[in-house]
Formats: C-alpha cells, sequence, structure tokens
C-alpha cells in the first residue's frame, strides 16, 4: 500500500465528480489512479469522472477513463502498482477493468446501497452475476466448434506477446 | 429476438479475431453488433476486437470497442434493440458494459471454461465476484460521508438528463 493521504486524495475524486455533475456530464462519479514515486510519494497518474452522457457512451464511467488515461500516461497495459480512488464503489465494468489492469487496491466512497439509491444499476448487474442462471437467460452458446478452432490457431501462433 | 443468420453474423466475428491474432493485436475475441433495419433485415452497426496489446489499454476487449463505436453509430448510450456476437463468452467488464447499453441479447462461441484454457482471466474475475468476501479484500472504504454528500448534490439537480 502506498504511504499517501487518502482523505485528500478522495477529494479529487470529488472534485472531479462534482465538475462532471454541474456540466451534466454524467452521474456523480469521479476516480484518481495514483502510484508511488521515487522517494515513496504518491504520484497522480490519471483523473476522470462519468462522461457517459457527454460522450453518449454506456462504457464511458470515472473508473474506466481513468484506467484508459493510466494506461496512455503510463504507456502499458498494466497498471501493477497503481491505486485507484472513486467516490462509488466500482460496477461490475469497472471491477472487471480494474482485475485486468492488476490495479492493486481501490479506495471508494459510497457503496452498492448508496448507489442504488440514487438511480444507477450497480447493485443490480452484480445480483444478475452472482444469480448465474439469470445471466445465462439472454445469453445463448453458437458456434463453439469454430470459436474453439480460433483459440487453437491463437495457441498456435507462435512469439507472440506475453498477454 | 432479430430472424437472422446466426452462422453468418458469428462468422463476421471470427473474422475480426481472426484478424486481431494474426496482427497481434491482442487475444482471439471478436464481436459484432446488429440491430433490426426496417424491413427486419439484421444492419451490422459494429465490428470490432481485441486490441489490448495494439492501444496498450486494458479495456480495450472486442465487446467494448463494438459497444463504443455501436454508440457513437448510433449517437446514444442506449443500446436497446441490438444484439451482439462475441467469439467467448464476455467477461464481467464486458458483461458490465451490456448492462449499461442494454444490449438485448448476446450469441457467444467459446465459454469460460474454454477462455481460461488459452490463459485469460475471465473465470477468475467472476468467481472474485461471486465470492464476494474476496472481492471486498482489496476494495475499501473511506469517506463515505462525503461521498454521500455529492450523491445528495446529484439528487438535488433539477432539470437534469435521463440517466
Amino acid at each position: 500500500m502506498l504511504f499517501t493521504d487518502h482523505e485528500a486524495l478522495m477529494n479529487l475524486a470529488l472534485e472531479e465528480a462534482k465538475e462532471g455533475i454541474t456540466n451534466n456530464e454524467g452521474g456523480p462519479f469521479g476516480a484518481i489512479i495514483v502510484k508511488e514515486g521515487s522517494n515513496g510519494e504518491a504520484i497522480i497518474v490519471a483523473r476522470a469522472h462519468n462522461q457517459v452522457l457527454k460522450d453518449n457512451d454506456s462504457t464511458s464511467h470515472g473508473e474506466m477513463n481513468a484506467i484508459r488515461k493510466a494506461c496512455k500516461a503510463l504507456n502499458t497495459f498494466n497498471l501493477k502498482g497503481c491505486e485507484l480512488y472513486t467516490t462509488g464503489i466500482p460496477c461490475p465494468m469497472c471491477f472487471g477493468a480494474i482485475c485486468w489492469s492488476n490495479i492493486d487496491k481501490v479506495y471508494y466512497g459510497c457503496n452498492l446501497e448508496d448507489t442504488e439509491k440514487i438511480g444507477f444499476g450497480d447493485k443490480l448487474f452484480f445480483e444478475k452475476i452472482k444469480q448465474s442462471k439469470k445471466y445465462e437467460d439472454n445469453f445463448i452458446e453458437i458456434s463453439r466448434d469454430r470459436c474453439l478452432d480460433l483459440y487453437q490457431d491463437y495457441l498456435d501462433i507462435h512469439g507472440k506477446a506475453d498477454y
């Protein structure tokens, strides 16, 4: 864990979120990504907020935008060593992005119930995953054999990058 | 459900995926988004593939890229009425994006176990969500009161867009 001032970093996430709602860019969600500098200090790598309305893009969440900016700033898809601050606990999409990018730790403000109360579906989406029968309802398997052939083609590529 | 040729659409997803792995852009994952045209035919709204390596961006999955393109093409964050074809069942990130964008149905080729066998963490990430204790391990709640104030500020905005 980075030795840092959690409240100060959450303040920045709050500032981001407030900018977003003031300008009607999306929901009240701001995110900050930090990593440890050479003297042990926290370096801010990315700051972003929800811009679903501004961008007309359902994937434009605060955490997603911060992760994409951090990948660009550090020129890597691997954010190992980074920590993320966010005003609301990540939804499944952002949780997945945090997993894929190897972010070490997440500090969040509001929990799933808080976010549900202001009209967002995060909790419902997690429940869909946990009740896997429901998750499958509108997910239909087709052409598995041909897709398995594709996977085999992928495995057979020699010297591919480590991913 | 759209009345359409599922195999033909999966073929396009496979083509996308093959283009991606041939050029070492990322994993073997292609995605197609379709919607119903005025004569009941399937109109291709977006096609994309995994470009995590090419973009150096952990969020650049086939489904994510297809959703972002579809939002842009249709000029909306709401993809209600659209269906998605993908060579591998969506990970939690892409599942979340599918939920947020209101995509009606998903046709996938390979399942989670298939994708695990070629070295990707999708199944593990779903298990982290299902075992919520583990999900919480590196997620830490801080500053909830101030973030709740932010949520209240959001609720208090009059005339905000419906989101």
